[in-house]
């Protein structure tokens, strides 16, 4: 079966995209073609599988399949890619519009140069604060939000900021991103019982009120190059923590490269970031 | 830069081919572009690349660049598939023919099924059996051969059968494949002072006189999919310790899939096996 395909990235989180407005494909074949495609070594390569479909209620619809062939609900470097794909083929002839993606719709805007999308900015929606919604479990806790708390890790005394994108994130701050205790804080915290469901742990150092350096240990996946709700809950735990400005944009470093994100006054959070065309061609799929 | 490509495996050991009759790239940018297209985060995906050429001294040639932009000597998985695209690219219009890679030229014969390569058979020249030439350095040796003979590992006493098809390889024969000590063993013996070049170690079930099971550490990569040279050695040794016979052929279950392999009565050494089309496109190279 040919299936036609274009690998695309944003900050190295890579996916085979497919244009479902011309290529059908049966729902029972999803899985396995995800798992297929995304094989480095006996298919294309790839952290999983992304159709662009027609919706009715957004200009455009994301699916996203794992490498494992389970879908998943979002993930913010695919809505980039998506949003570049579906302008640069033409299907939505307008800078401004909205993905629906399974988790919910969002509003994507697409920066132009030269008639292919180079950037794009979606809007992330508002974070979620309140400790019990994160969620976090702390005995005894007199505050309602989590801002520089004193969080005991092994015989250390860290302090944490947490805030939930729609799924929880922890940050900490440190001196030297180079010197952040990823890999020994990163897995001990993530599964920590404090957070029922799991956490994001994320490293920061701040470089000026406009700028921060970010690492991120993700829940289910370890260390990885950019984790987009990471870097947005990073930016909101800063304005929490007074190191940069509300309604301020803020250039996130990521090993992957930069995002640009402010928590605008309305609450919503903004992240702007790359969408890159790294191949297109027709993918043989052996069935 | 737009560049087009195929991606094509063999047992899973993965290239990304470029078609040098058509398409042209600056000797200076291959490295580069090996490196750039074979990182799964940002490029396609792959072991690296392989280019097809026009070739003054065989019907065919092929340059190898591995993942980190060095040039490799040879490569039989990527043998296998360069015959594949030469005869159904139409350049090679015939079903045997010559493929000159940079270790030297080689003798490749296909299985064309319904006009599209399906197998390749590949004469991998003559073993090397001679001690000092294998490289091995034993202290008091007796016989010039090393065949079944005692090898001890740590507190362990192996028995090592080592044969060179251009490159080393130690074989050890194990009762049940599953429990090769290919984690501990591998390791050390690849780096063993007695192999003064390195050795690829390899761990072999005999299943009957005309089946084996095969794994290998690889030297310089670890535990691999598949290793053409080492399955071949691995047919040699066990004519050697009289477990299958010379001029017959043997099926070798390597963990990528299987390969066919007959020590012929002339001393070459003839391996058979698939080559797969994965996709093909058209690559954006970044520069």
């Amino acid at each position: 079966m040919k299936i036609p395909f274009t690998k695309m990235h944003g900050l190295g989180n890579n996916y085979i995209y497919i244009d479902g407005f011309e290529t059908k494909i049966n729902e029972e074949l999803l899985p396995q073609l995800s798992q297929a495609v995304s094989d480095v070594n006996t298919g294309i390569g790839s952290d999983g599988l992304i159709l662009m479909l027609p919706s009715t209620n957004a200009d455009v619809r994301m699916r996203i399949f794992n490498k494992d062939g389970s879908e998943a609900m979002n993930c913010g470097n695919g809505l980039r890619c998506v949003a570049k794909l579906a302008y640069d083929s033409g299907y939505v002839p307008k800078e401004q519009f909205q993905i629906e993606a399974k988790s919910g719709v969002v509003e994507a805007e697409v920066v132009v140069i030269d008639g292919i999308v180079e950037q794009v900015t979606i809007d992330m929606g508002e974070p979620i604060l309140q400790r019990e919604q994160i969620p976090m479990v702390t005995a005894n806790y007199t505050n309602e939000t989590v801002i520089n708390e004193k969080f005991p890790v092994g015989d250390q005394d860290l302090f944490a900021t947490a805030v939930s994108m729609g799924n929880p994130h922890v940050i900490f701050y440190v001196e030297d991103i180079n010197d952040a205790p990823i890999d020994t804080v990163g897995p001990e915290v993530t599964s920590d019982a404090r957070f029922p469901e799991g956490v994001n742990v994320e490293f920061v150092e701040v470089l000026n009120d406009h700028e921060i350096n970010f690492r991120v240990w993700e829940r289910g996946s370890g260390i990885t190059q950019a984790c987009g709700t990471g870097a947005c809950a990073s930016v909101v735990a800063s304005v929490l923590n007074n190191y940069v400005k509300r309604g301020e944009s803020v250039t996130v470093h990521l090993d992957g490269g930069d995002l640009t994100i402010t928590w605008e006054e309305n609450g919503h959070v903004m992240m702007k970031g790359p969408a890159v065309n790294v191949a297109e061609g027709i993918y043989f799929l052996k069935t």
